[in-house]
């Protein structure tokens, strides 16, 4: 049981057969055709040479094999933390120098210790939070910013920027010096790149294709135009008629080393490295989730970190960059029938073949290419109707997703997010800060009682009835003091207020202070305190308290045994119930 | 009505009478002698001149009397304030010198900007944020290390350090330079204010005193070791003798000036300013709370903020450091009857006479005099029990408290309380990241639904009822996801999942977003989701939504219709319900 608890690979090596080895091998082949380019236009994106992204799609993909939960999610480097790559690092070093480098491998490695210190603490849970608006809003400003900064590579241009706006002038500010040819060749796979997202899929299914192949054959376009593109660029020595290329890639596998241990480096990016972590996790968790559900697997969010922090080890160990799991191969993997994570080793193999062979053609390679592939890659992350849906849905989250959207793209990506978290966070304690409690009164000759203000109930002045309808602890704990102590200011003859519990599901050691304040402000004023309807675990926990054993009044089974013991009773103290069901101090355990 | 609303003056001194002034100019003659000595030692603690804190005591305290809505909360130096006042400014300037002075003045305007924008914005729910233990245990750590920080003092010695080891330390070390008188007064006065907090009220109430005026002279203790160590340091020149006094402390009102407005300044010290401004509003609040409801009087905390703003910005403004409510002044304002806030103006006029008259024998005030009463006072603040109640009533509340209190011991009051709120924070959101849910089943021959885990309860294999017992928001979006899924892949014959949704009152956009995913996953594994008991604020807001749109199952209005139309239905698809009331799309209002 231990090993496949911590090794999931036991578990499917056993009984791996030969269809599912074809199966497996199918799926890689198809996703090492997407990755190579991807990996080469995610390593432009992060300002890292070319071969960083080919390093970062070999060994993490062979540690989340052997590690990860999923079957099918596709690790490696992504678009998104890439663009956050670029940003952690824009401080460190100048793009491309060999400390810049330097600082990727360990930027990849900080990530990775902190995916594996988090699933070791079981603390997935942090990831929470990243609210959806959060992450959405972020995403879809770093489609833009990524969008943005690609079309300097499109255009032939030297424009950079650290935000959208400064890329955007910069951009304008050089289109004197666009260089034509460059321009033809990204717009030109701008163009086909979209008219085979468009059109392919449906053409090839109607030439008779399945309509399975029919999609994946699509999904791998970027490949001829990749082939076509650099056989144009040997051909017409387009290097030499100032179109930019991808140049000279090492060939071979990574060496094995460890990243730089300067301390001053790991503190300076350890900020970056829990935010790549994070937004990684979620994405990654959240595809996974998706993909397993349709087979109604299971992927386990602990180990999950455990596998992506290895992963992101074995990136900073093998010169690669950060990786995560990355949707669209993930779906492409899926879709192609990869039945376990042999298939991510099949790809890392595939990779390896390709650094291997085809780095010297790769020289040729435009840039402009992967310009235009990324583009047409993270257009699709780019939601703007969600801003909509979400606004329309609830002001709050609006509000939180276009604050990190707008901060995201004006002020840089760790900005906005770390808003974007205040600002949940804020919200958040707004509104539970005003937990809704209504006056209850008793629908006439019923056990029931209702909102007063809504419904046409008994009540009695000396008697008010308080239903929270929420938990108590420290964020709205001083709230049900202003709202109880306002009862008792605004009723001269009230004598008992009971606190309805039926909703209340913790009581936390802030709200026990409220309570006992309540409970001694009240008796100042000659108010007696109940409770009515508390459930069992909370009950368990505040019979050891001060507050039970100095609270005025009394605790009752419901509200109807509390309205019965109450109602009409002229002294301030309570007297004995008449029936012996009437209350009770100790109740049983809440349903 | 709108100028009492923000002048509550014009309320109170409309029908102000000659019996209401007699006991307002009764309580300002006891505070103003327990302020003299307090105002001059909490200088001493935030390590300013002596003529700060009688600055500080008097301005703001008219601001205080015309906005405030407390008729007895005592404003002016308090001991936590001071102490965080003397943290702040460490880093600035020499304790003491002209630029320390100036930067005081800075930290309390800013106090009073920050405190004042809070009231204008309503955002006084903020200070929720710092929960009851983190305050118990920053408040106890204060205590703690104020009274450290006057032991040298006590000693005649130099010793200071930025922690309680450092200040341990630094005291152990000098000990060989004690100055005997100096301990003797010290050690004199320490135990003569213990004689009277333990045994003077009791005597002079066993001599015919009542029980008020014999507490009321005991807390007044303080005046009379202040006059006689005066005296004595006066008669036998204990300054030539090594023993430290007050020294000249300048007569004369303070001028109304502007501080400082460097912007260096004014950003080095906001993270500062509104740490005190939370932690002082907090304490204020609560003392005034506390004496309010004792005459079923409130206090309205949003013009709290307003009123103790501007306090602060006159302390700014007139050469006073930080201020707030004092807890236990205002209780002895409370007993010595304080009917209005005019007590307090009267107080601020009796300062002022003492500044007038007595600065030239206040400089032979012993500092042992004055750290001996900062001692027996903080010594109130230190509740050491609480941190065993707390953690008795539940560990996470426990672990927040005593990292407060360990970090501001050993790492300064600004880590300590950032610490504190963080880890409240988090605790907050691990707890709420797993809400409670139960699978439920029906009580054979009952419209009821319990846990099947505790109760005898009928269940089908190819339905399960989940009840979800919080609102659904970004911190357990994610576990719901997991949990419901958990199900799915658990019982390979699901058909249908109902979530009970009773104890829900919010499903934010991230909720949203899981229940969609939720949806789709389902979907695709063949399972129908459908909702139950959903309350009308929440379906009001689910109705406009693709989630509405797209739900796989029903949405019903009890558990029970729930099973009755699912329970034994062998189709994937949901039957038209047998009976007109049995299932509903659109629920009523909820009760």
């Amino acid at each position: 049981m231990i090993p496949s608890r911590w090794l999931p690979l036991i578990g499917w090596l056993h009984g791996y057969r030969r269809d599912i080895l074809a199966r497996d091998l199918l799926a890689a082949v198809i996703v090492t055709l997407m990755l190579v380019p991807q990996a080469l236009a995610y390593a432009l994106l992060a300002g890292l040479p070319p071969e960083v992204g080919l390093y970062a799609s070999m060994l993490p993909l062979v540690l989340y094999a052997v590690f990860g939960t999923s079957a099918t999610l596709a690790v490696g480097p992504v678009a998104v933390a890439s663009l956050m790559t670029a940003s952690a690092l824009s401080g460190i070093a100048a793009p491309g120098s060999a400390e810049y480098v330097g600082a990727a491998l360990v930027l990849a490695a900080l990530s990775g210790l902190v995916l594996v210190a988090m699933g070791l603490l079981r603390l997935g849970f942090l990831a929470n939070f990243l609210s959806h608006p959060v992450i959405s809003g972020f995403v879809t400003a770093s489609g833009i910013l990524i969008a943005a900064s690609q079309l300097r590579h499109i255009l032939g241009v030297e424009a950079s920027g650290h935000n959208l706006v400064e890329m955007l002038s910069a951009l304008i500010a050089s289109l004197g010096e666009v260089n034509v040819i460059t321009l033809a060749i990204g717009g030109g796979v701008w163009g086909y790149l979209l008219l085979c997202r468009r059109h392919l899929k449906g053409g090839l299914h109607r030439l008779g294709l399945s309509a399975r192949a029919s999609d994946l054959v699509a999904k791998a376009a970027p490949v001829s135009a990749v082939i076509v593109t650099t056989l144009l660029a040997w051909a017409l020595r387009l290097g030499e008629r100032g179109v930019a290329l991808v140049g000279e890639v090492p060939s071979g596998l990574p060496s094995l080393a460890l990243p730089s241990l300067e301390p001053g480096l790991w503190s300076s990016l350890a900020p970056s490295a829990v935010l790549i972590s994070l937004v990684g996790f979620v994405e990654s968790v959240s595809v996974a989730q998706t993909l397993a559900a349709k087979r109604r697997q299971r992927i386990d969010p602990n180990r999950e970190l455990i596998a992506l922090g290895l992963a992101n080890l074995g990136a900073g160990g093998s010169g690669g960059s950060p990786v995560s799991g990355g949707f669209s191969r993930s779906v492409v993997n899926f879709e192609a029938g990869a039945a376990t994570p042999l298939a991510g080793a099949f790809t890392a193999v595939g990779i390896a073949l390709a650094t291997l062979t085809l780095t010297t053609p790769l020289a040729f390679l435009p840039k402009a290419t992967l310009a235009a592939t990324i583009i047409v890659a993270v257009v699709t992350l780019i939601d703007l109707g969600a801003i909509k849906r979400t606004w329309a849905y609830s002001r709050a989250d609006g509000v939180a997703m276009l604050a990190t959207l707008a901060l995201t793209l004006v002020h840089g990506v760790e900005s906005g997010i770390l808003a974007g978290v205040s600002l949940s966070l804020g919200l958040h304690l707004y509104r539970t800060s005003r937990p809704h409690s209504a006056v209850v009164g008793r629908v006439p000759g019923s056990e029931h009682f209702r909102n007063v203000r809504r419904h046409e109930v008994e009540t009695d002045e000396r008697l008010v009835i308080l239903r929270v309808d929420e938990s108590l602890y420290f964020a709205n704990a001083r709230y049900l003091e202003d709202t109880v102590m306002a009862l008792a200011a605004r009723q001269p003859g009230l004598a008992h207020i009971v606190l309805a519990c039926q909703a209340v599901n913790v009581i936390d050691a802030s709200a026990l202070e409220s309570l006992e304040a309540i409970n001694n402000r009240l008796k100042d004023a000659g108010v007696s305190l109940h409770l009515a309807e508390v459930k069992g675990p909370v009950m368990d926990r505040l019979e050891h308290t001060d507050f039970y054993r100095e609270l005025t009044g009394r605790i009752f089974l419901s509200t109807y045994d509390a309205w019965r013991a109450l109602h009409g009773d002229d002294a301030g103290v309570v007297p004995a119930p008449d029936e012996p069901s009437g209350a009770s101090l100790k109740q049983g355990v809440s349903p």
